[in-house]
């Protein structure tokens, strides 16, 4: 952030008065700008027992495997995003939706809020940020082809858990994995 | 939003293309600002039996009480977040947290995340942005004026489970409630 948004005028990068911390303020207008973490929107499609996982046809992660999911819009509820990130990653109808999985990233200030669905008809399809979609058992998982822990996290914490028939919801903290070079896992 | 924060040219409404909703784009450097809905994490610190509340001395809703809470921060996790603002609001350090109770407030992009939590020694004080902080009972607590709906939701639950010894987390979506005329009570 380099001009404020609200005059354009030059923002520095100082304590406001009352504050703790460094914020870019405006020093024409003196506009605080404050930049926050994002929430990221998910789904675990379930359909007869198989997961509904999209291969990514974008960055970062081109060409691996995830949970349909994104950051989460103004106006909407946390679930609806969820919903409307399966339809535009998988062209699938989330229905019966249940929070499930929740994972706090300060690394990257994000949080990811997964619900564990299930889809409508079983139908699904592919979105244009998906090169393909498909329905998996836990034992033709690529896991070692998934675009993000959060993704491995959660598929294993949902088939572990299958059997008891009983999904808390549960927060983890995640620490910053690096990808090991040359593979696909992180 | 006006201006663009990274070259200082003016923004214009338009949807991008293959998106499908209107984002601020510069008119100059194109950059795209997304607009996303923000956390709000706080604590419901309980001490035998008795819970912590504190008094707004800052708008909205000033003079009326709430369970400390706040924007997350970048860099933290929700817990961690949970915890700074139990300080800064009441001077309290919460532990063992445990997350509690998830609102989504579309009408206002907002998702409040609290954590049930203890009060370390069962010290508590009063910080720059309250006037006043006390440990409440179930019968001693200002229900009718509470600052928010999702306070007043949160101690409900919490009041109502706390027999059991079991607090599930739950997510509950609410609607936009207007504040009734000549009341404090929304």
């Amino acid at each position: 952030m380099k001009f404020c948004s609200s005059c354009g005028a030059a923002v520095t990068l100082r304590i406001p008065e009352g504050d703790d911390r460094e914020r870019y303020v405006c020093s024409a207008c003196e506009f605080i700008h404050y930049i926050n973490p994002r929430i990221i929107v998910g789904c675990l499609p379930v359909h007869e027992g198989r997961v509904l996982l999209c291969k990514r046809a974008i960055e970062p992660r081109h060409g691996l495997w995830t949970l349909p999911a994104g950051f989460m819009e103004n106006g909407e509820t946390t679930a609806q995003g969820a919903a409307r990130e399966t339809w535009e990653e998988a062209r699938a109808k989330a229905t019966n939706l249940h929070l499930y999985r929740i994972f706090d990233l300060p690394y990257i200030s994000q949080v990811y809020m997964f619900y564990r669905c299930e889809l409508e008809n079983g139908a699904f399809g592919v979105g244009p940020e998906s090169l393909e979609s498909g329905l998996y058992a836990e034992d033709e998982i690529p896991w070692e082809e998934l675009a993000f822990p959060v993704v491995r996290e959660t598929l294993r914490d949902y088939f572990r858990e299958r059997d008891s028939g009983v999904f808390p919801v549960k927060i983890t903290g995640l620490e910053y994995q690096p990808r090991p070079p040359s593979s696909t896992q992180e």
